[in-house]
C-alpha cells in the first residue's frame, strides 16, 4: 500500500461535508476509506448519523490485547476562493517535496498515515497481539454535531480501549515534532445591537440617536484594558499558572517575540503581561472579536446611520476556567455596558471546556492516568525520537478540538496528538498541503509506535 | 398640462443614473423631460457631460425682466430592493391619495410641481415679464461629478439670475410647509487598518497580536465623549450658535424628543447636551459611523483574527466650521490614537462646507443678499401661506446638499428651498410616494409665486 498513491486517490473524492453539493464527494471519500481499511485488514461498519455516517475500521483480538482508537475525519473544508489555488483542490499532485490538494493535511493525508503503517505493520506481523478501533468521522469541518451522540452509543465499547492516537494538530516542521498535551477551550456568542427601527438618514437624523455602530465600538473597547488582559470581572477565575516544565518546553521551541512578529507580518505582538507571544497563544485565555459588521460596506459612502451592528466573540479558555460560568460572565458584563436607547441581544452560545493531559515522566502527572496512555507516551517519544532524530517537545496549542474533550468526558479516554501538519500546511486555505518529508518520517513512528503498544 | 398624467409617464422611465443597464431609462427621461419643456413653452437645450447630461428650459427676455433659476434632477435612486414595493417601482400608481414610484418624491414629482405651475402660468399670461432657467440635472444621485464644471462653464450666464428655487427638501407634512435655510456640510473617510499580514486562526494566534477589530473599536470609541459631544480637539472651533429666531421656529415645528424617539423606534434619543434631537440633528455638528466591517460576517461562527477592519465615517458641519480643517482635525485624531502592531490607511476623503441663508425680515439678514432673493424670500412665504394655509417655518435641515454649496460658490446665487417631500415620502426605499395634496397645494403656491417674481 503506497501512501502517496493512496493519498492522491483520496483527496480526488470532494468531501466538502459543509456543502450539500459534494454529497456524491462525500459518498465516494467515505467507499474509498473502507475500501483502504478492508485492505489494511480491518472490519469495517458504516455508523449511519442524521448526516454524515462515521467509519469504523476494527481489528479485533482477545480482551488481555491492549485496545487502541485511532481518530481522524474524512470530511475537508470548502476549496474556496477556487482562484488562489495553484493546482486544482481535488486534482492533487506532487510538487516541490509536497503533495498538493485540499484535505492532504486536515486531515486525510494525516490519518491515512496511520492506516498505512498498520497495513504495513499487520502485513509484517499478522499476529500483531493489538486491539484496534480506527474511527474517522465526516462532520469534523462542521462541528462534529452527530460526534457526542455517537460516543454515547459507543461508550461500553470505546471506554474499555486504553487511549486515543490522533494527528489533527500542529508541528513546527518536519525537524521537531510536538506532542500535544493541552487544547484551549472555546466560548462564542454573537451580539447584536439594536437602536432606530430602521435604518436611518446620517444627515436627517444624525445627532439624535446612539449609533449602535458607536455603542458597540464602545462595548468591544471596554472588553480589554491597555495591557491587552480581559476586562470582565472574574475572567481569570480558577486559571491553573502553567507549570515549569511547559514553560521549559515552549522555550525549546525557540519562537521568539520577533520571529514570531515577522511571520505574522506585525510590527510588534501585543501579549498579555509577563506573557511571551507563544505563551499568550497557548497558555493563557484571550477574548477575540472574530467579526463585525454594521451599516454601509460597499465601494464609496452611504450616509446612513444603521439600525442594527453586530460582533462576533469568541474566548479561548485555559484549564481551571469554568466555561459555563465564563459565557455568563462575558454575557453579563456586554449587557451591563449597553447604553440607554439600545436593544441587544446574544445568540449562538457555545463553550467547551479546555483540555489537558500530561505525559508521563512529567511533574504533577496524575496517577489516574490509564496505564495504555502512559505507555503510549513512552512509545510515542521513543518513535518519534527514532523516525525524526529529535525528541518531540510537549506543548499545548491555542486551537480548540472540542471532540477531545468530548471523549474524554463520554469514555474517559485520554489523546495522543503527534502534530504532522506544519504552519506552512495551509490548512482550511488554498494551496493546502502536506510534506512528503513529514509523512515518510511519520509512517515509521507510526508503525513502531503500534508495534510496541502491543507489547 | 395634467401633473398627475405627466408625473406618471415620467416616473415610467427608469432613470438610475448608477447602474449602467438604466442606460436607456436615461434617455428616455431626458427626452421626455425635453418634451415637458417644449410643450410648456421653454426653449431646450441638452448639455453633454462625461456622463449624463444637463437638460436646460430657457425663457428668454430683456435683461430687465427678472432672472430665476429653477433648479431640479430627472435621475433616481435605483429600486433595490425590488420584492418590498408594493406596486412595482417603475409601474407608477395613484393609490390611498398618493402617487408611488421610483422618483415621485425625489425628485421628478417636485420640480415637475414647478414646469407645470410655469406651463399653467405662461399659458394663462404669455407676455409674463420673467426670464426662467430651468436646470435639471442627471447625476444627483451620484453625487453630481459634473455639476461643478458646467456651472463654471456657464457662470456668466448664471449669475446673472437673481435667485435659485427648488425643491429638494423635506417638509413635516403637507399642512406645514418648511422653507430650508441652511443644510449642514459633509465631510467623510473610511479608515481601514491592518495587523498582521494575513488572517489568522484565533485559536492558534489568539492572545498574540492586536486584533484590528479591537483597535478600531477602541479609535471609534474614543470619538464621542459620554454626552455624545465629539472628543477631537477643536472639532467645535468657529461652531455659530443658532439665532434666538432659529430656536423660535424650530420650537413651532412641534417635534417633541418623546414624538421624535417614538418615531424613530428608540428609548431615549441621545443628543449633545443642552439640545433637543430636532436641535441636534439641525443646528449641532456629528460625527457619525456609517458602516463598519471586519473579519467573519456570515452565519455562525468562523474563528478569525482578521487582517483588516474598516468603518465609514462621515460628519456634518454646521456653519462657522472649516471644512478643511476639521477633516484634518478628525484624520490626526484617528491617526493618534492607532496602536502599535496597527497599520493604519485613511482613504475616500471628502467634504463640503454647510450652507446658510437667512430669509428678509428674520434678525440678521444680511444686506448683501440679493433684491431678487429676498423678494423670493418674500413671496414665497406669501405663496405657501395662501396655497396651504398656513405661513411656513424658516427651518436649517440636517441634511447636505453639495450642489448648493456649489452653486454659491461658482455663482454667487443662493437658494429658496420648499420642501415638497415628507417623512412618509420613504426616499431613497422601497415604496417612495408623493402626497397628491401636496402637489396640488404646491401647483398653486409655484403658480403664485412665479406669478409674483415678475412683478
Amino acid at each position: 500500500m503506497d501512501f502517496v498513491e493512496e493519498l492522491l486517490a483520496y483527496v480526488r473524492h470532494p468531501s466538502v461535508s459543509a456543502d450539500p453539493a459534494f454529497a456524491q464527494g462525500m459518498v465516494g471519500a467515505r467507499e474509498h476509506l473502507c475500501d483502504l481499511m478492508r485492505r489494511a485488514g480491518l472490519e469495517v461498519e458504516v455508523v449511519p448519523t442524521p448526516l454524515h455516517p462515521i467509519v469504523l475500521g476494527r481489528r479485533r483480538g482477545p480482551a488481555h490485547w491492549p485496545h487502541v482508537v485511532i481518530y481522524g475525519h474524512y470530511d475537508v473544508q470548502p476549496p474556496d476562493p477556487l482562484d488562489l489555488w495553484t493546482s486544482p483542490a481535488f486534482e492533487p499532485e506532487v510538487r516541490d517535496g509536497r503533495i498538493w490538494g485540499r484535505g492532504t493535511a486536515d486531515n486525510k493525508g494525516p490519518h491515512l498515515v496511520a492506516l498505512v503503517a498498520l497495513a504495513h505493520l499487520l502485513a509484517r506481523r499478522p499476529d500483531l497481539p493489538l486491539r484496534v478501533t480506527f474511527l474517522v468521522e465526516g462532520e469534523e469541518e462542521i462541528g462534529s454535531p452527530s460526534f457526542p451522540a455517537f460516543l454515547a452509543a459507543r461508550r461500553d465499547e470505546l471506554a474499555e480501549a486504553g487511549c486515543v492516537i490522533l494527528s489533527d494538530t500542529a508541528s513546527p516542521s518536519s525537524d521537531q515534532i510536538v506532542i500535544t498535551t493541552g487544547l484551549r477551550g472555546i466560548l462564542g456568542m454573537e451580539v447584536t445591537l439594536t437602536g432606530p427601527k430602521g435604518d436611518l438618514h446620517s444627515g436627517l437624523d444624525g445627532g439624535a440617536v446612539y449609533n449602535p455602530i458607536q455603542a458597540l465600538a464602545e462595548i468591544c473597547a471596554s472588553l480589554h484594558r491597555a495591557d491587552n488582559t480581559v476586562a470582565i470581572d472574574g475572567f481569570y477565575d480558577g486559571v491553573q499558572a502553567p507549570a515549569d516544565w511547559e514553560r521549559d518546553q515552549l522555550r525549546q521551541l525557540g519562537l521568539t517575540d520577533a520571529a514570531y512578529a515577522a511571520r505574522l507580518g506585525v510590527e510588534a505582538l501585543h501579549p498579555a503581561p509577563g506573557l511571551t507571544g507563544a505563551e499568550a497563544t497557548r497558555l493563557a485565555p484571550t477574548l477575540e472579536f472574530n467579526g463585525i459588521g454594521g451599516g454601509y460596506q460597499g465601494e464609496g459612502s452611504k450616509t446612513v446611520i444603521p439600525s442594527k451592528a453586530f460582533a462576533k466573540i469568541t474566548c479561548r479558555l485555559v484549564p481551571g476556567m469554568d466555561p459555563e460560568a465564563t459565557v455568563a460572565r462575558v454575557e453579563a458584563a456586554i449587557r451591563a455596558r449597553v447604553p440607554k436607547g439600545i436593544r441587544c441581544e446574544i445568540r449562538h452560545r457555545q463553550s467547551s471546556g479546555a483540555y489537558f493531559v500530561c505525559p508521563p515522566g512529567r511533574p504533577n502527572t496524575p496517577a489516574g492516568q490509564k496505564p495504555l496512555l502512559q505507555r503510549a507516551f513512552a512509545e510515542a517519544e521513543a518513535a518519534v525520537t527514532a523516525a525524526f532524530g529529535r525528541a518531540p517537545l510537549y506543548l499545548r496549542e491555542g486551537g480548540s478540538v472540542p471532540i477531545i474533550g468530548d471523549i474524554r468526558r463520554e469514555t474517559g479516554l485520554d489523546s495522543v496528538m503527534i502534530g504532522l501538519f506544519t504552519p506552512d500546511s495551509r490548512l482550511h486555505a488554498p494551496d493546502e498541503n502536506l510534506e512528503l518529508r513529514m509523512a515518510e518520517r511519520a509512517l515509521s513512528a507510526y508503525e513502531r509506535l503500534l508495534e510496541r503498544l502491543a507489547g
